[in-house]
């Protein structure tokens, strides 16, 4: 058995039964050794940045560490950005690198580099397999890393892979996350019975768990604390019969308003919050000078474990606040953001996956959507545009009886948009929702918010994708992916409605133009 | 005067007058300030790897740097691979990369990352800007060390971007690389005399001049030396009139061959051979182990000056073996890939600019293009696929009086693909030459080169790009680029012919599939 059979048994028994790869000469017996163990399912992705997308997707829905199969340091830099929103995000993942035969380390051929540096900057944890008997081992160490919600990173040199001498690993033991400690929910029970304006931040594992929400809607309901979710949550289960919990507002202004005159931030699961840049004059988090902040529980911690146990210390008996069914009517006439996210309000089908980087587009995305039936919502975790598409193939691959609605901002949709070609080789049922401003429409809200004076002529060119505009329908349907065009709130319900019920992937171009 | 205005305007006069970008929040002084400084030309891509790659095509063609704009970590984790080509190729370049302000830093905000980490594996000059009054300055030391032929990183924290009290810093002195040594030019020379049998590897400053490359033809001319070239050269100008220079070939057991018999290798601002990647059994280096390396000049120093002493001294008064002008004939009926090369030696402008990322397509292409007339000819220096397309805008951003012909595989092309954006939007006049064989086609050679047994169906499957097939035709046309579809020789000759005549961009997708 050779060191690239063995590590692919490894990860099978592990639970890492998915791969999604980009290989390059260096990976070429791992690519022949996924005919040897047939359990792995390896799926092509013509760009790294959608392997490591899809494997955070992928992690995000299974709440295991898919694989990634990536070319030495470059393809690691390809992937980085969508490691960095994983890292942020606390995403179990392995990335397996493929590097030089252990003799060609010191020849300098062209593509040398410093992977493990590289690697250092998103991973939990790096290191490099030197000898096939060692390799299994190192695969079952770096699931184990994974699995406390960090990135594992094995870098594989071609010849480790090549020789024969390995055997297969042992799975690693579960990863248990740390339960509540007394002394936090001492503290935190008595602000609650303090009285004073208290916000319940929740973030994490709170978030992804019904349970989780529910107790904690709970605990607020008894002791008159706010609920607030963080800004960008990596998993948030959503809609009727669940707790109507807001997010904490991105823009700097507006998340100050949302915590001010709160005494008492209780973190569940998250952070405690900051804004996303630095801005003149502005202070660097909303938290109010004279506000006090208490942890609960960190990420990566039990967060639900100990919400229960605060429940019965602070509020036993109490009982949640669900939301009803609701869905706002379908709208008509020209496309604005807002009757868009009333489409998706009213059309968003049972147990769907939504994936969120609509960045402006989303007007009032979050109550429209509130009521809808029962859907996870996931977010850039880590600011770093163009996840969007790859984790939807991710959360597609992971959970095929459900449908991926992805809703997608132009701008951030062409740093990866080599994902709509994974969506059509493997069939995926993802929905598109291209919203088309033909503008990167943040950075005109940030250029103002920054005091960067003027919007003058040069300065607005670099923030104005319109010349050439791009036309999405064309671009997906180069790459396999039937795709439509929305000019009315009329035209986008029928066509996002058949996407919707139709398998298989397909994109609908959702037109947002200023008037005139 | 702010920081941003400082740096831009310092750039400008240190010769730094365009800058390939991808802002955002953390780069918006940056922009704002570009309306202020007219001379900087800021051009937008819509990925920071068709930026960086840009700004290599562009320092490729005007020996100068040029700088681009990046967004933080991630950011310059997306334009990383092809950093990494530029390194490989020691293409002068500066990259300003925005990062919080330095009151955020230690929030760790969503988007915080170990910038420096990443920018200092590609990077031979990282350095953080920390107070407006510094940032001229480092400015004027980037460019300097760029001028080394290196990648100098200053990252740019947003408030010392927008805030006041900087000022301009004068151009740092310019750069003269060492010449010969009297030590190296007598040890070549005797070697010249000895009549063992020699190979002159050329590369780097002596591929990129003509008088570089006539002067190596009188050596070799006078003393029955060989001339090869390196196999990836940067820039290498080529034509009728020009000496026959081949280069040593990429595949290990073809190189091995090309060196056989030689007993002293002397370079002439070429690094020493090695193969590109390690295969099971085969020596890391095609130089035969009785062979002696001899360096004339190192990359990055004065070959052009090393090659007329040695001329002097050890072939004075011999004439170069220039090649007459000859262009193949058109060839007809079903496309091969040799076809395509002697379509393109047939029809190759003057003065074109060719920038080569066929891999395995470019079959002939080098002698069919041999006696065509003059042109320069850029080529993957550092094996990171994705920065055909991207060179292209950089080139032709820098030669606008110049046609640029891209020889496009069609699995690198989908890396870097939003470089055609920025074609249409700056109306290059870019051809693109789009090798369409649904496949890495590399991979399946690489695949058996390794001994990776089998070829199982599973392993195929992450080498094929048929399904569903790439339209390329499409995609550049949701881009803006008018594009078209070949599939005879005769129809190639036609739409290769049109759109290297039309001005702006053009795609050509020549269709290769087997016989079936």
């Amino acid at each position: 058995m050779n060191g690239a059979q063995a590590l692919i048994r490894t990860l099978v028994d592990a639970g890492v039964d998915v791969c999604f790869a980009n290989p390059g000469t260096s990976e070429m017996h791992f690519v022949a050794a996924l005919d040897d163990v047939p359990e792995m399912r390896g799926v092509l992705t013509l760009f790294e940045g959608v392997a490591t997308g899809a494997a955070d997707g992928w992690a995000r829905m299974t709440g295991r560490p898919a694989a990634t199969l990536l070319h030495l340091g470059p393809g690691m830099g390809n992937g980085l950005a969508n490691l960095h929103n994983a890292r942020r995000g606390r995403t179990p993942m392995v990335n397996v690198v493929g590097d030089h035969g252990r003799s060609h380390k010191r020849l300098d051929a062209p593509l040398e580099s410093d992977i493990d540096a590289v690697a250092g900057t998103v991973s939990g944890w790096v290191r490099r397999s030197l000898a096939p008997e060692d390799v299994a081992a190192d695969a079952a160490d770096a699931v184990a890393a994974a699995a406390r919600g960090q990135i594992a990173t094995l870098v594989l040199p071609a010849d480790v892979s090549w020789s024969e001498g390995a055997a297969v690993a042992d799975p690693p033991p579960p990863w248990t996350p740390p339960g509540p400690t007394e002394a936090r929910l001492g503290e935190v029970a008595s602000v609650l019975q303090s009285g004073e304006p208290t916000v319940v931040l929740l973030g994490g594992d709170v978030l992804a768990s019904e349970d989780g929400q529910l107790v904690a809607s709970a605990i607020a309901g008894a002791t008159g604390a706010r609920l607030l979710a963080e800004t960008f949550p990596a998993r948030m289960v959503r809609g009727a019969g669940l707790p109507d919990i807001g997010k904490l507002p991105y823009p700097p202004e507006v998340a100050i308003k949302a915590l001010a005159g709160t005494r008492h931030v209780v973190l569940a699961g998250a952070l405690s919050p900051v804004h996303f840049f630095a801005y003149p004059g502005v202070p660097g988090t909303p938290v109010p000078e004279d506000c006090t902040v208490h942890v609960l529980s960190e990420p990566g911690e039990d967060g639900v474990a100990a919400l229960r146990a605060l429940g019965e210390m602070a509020a036993p008996g109490a009982t949640p606040q669900p939301l009803e069914a609701s869905r706002p009517e379908l709208p008509s006439g020209r496309l604005t953001p807002r009757g868009v996210s009333a489409v998706v309000g009213a059309l968003l089908p049972e147990r769907a996956i939504v994936v969120d980087e609509a960045i402006t587009s989303g007007v009032g995305i979050v109550e429209l959507t509130s009521g809808a039936p029962r859907h996870d919502w996931l977010s850039l975790t880590g600011g770093a545009i163009g996840d969007g598409l790859p984790m939807a193939v991710g959360a597609a691959v992971a959970c095929p009886d459900r449908p991926v609605l992805v809703l997608q901002a132009d701008g951030s949709a062409m740093y990866t948009l080599q994902a709509l070609w994974t969506m059509a080789r493997e069939q995926l049922d993802v929905t598109v929702l291209l919203y088309d401003n033909a503008s990167y429409a943040i950075l005109q809200g940030e250029l103002s918010r920054v005091g960067a004076a003027g919007g003058g002529e040069r300065a607005g060119q670099l923030l104005d994708l319109g010349g050439p505009a791009l036309d999405f329908v064309a671009l997906a349907t180069g790459m396999g992916v039937p795709a439509t065009r929305a000019e009315t709130a009329e035209e986008l319900a029928e066509q996002l409605g058949t996407a919707l019920r139709e398998p298989g992937p397909h994109l609908v171009q959702a037109v947002l133009r200023p008037a005139g």
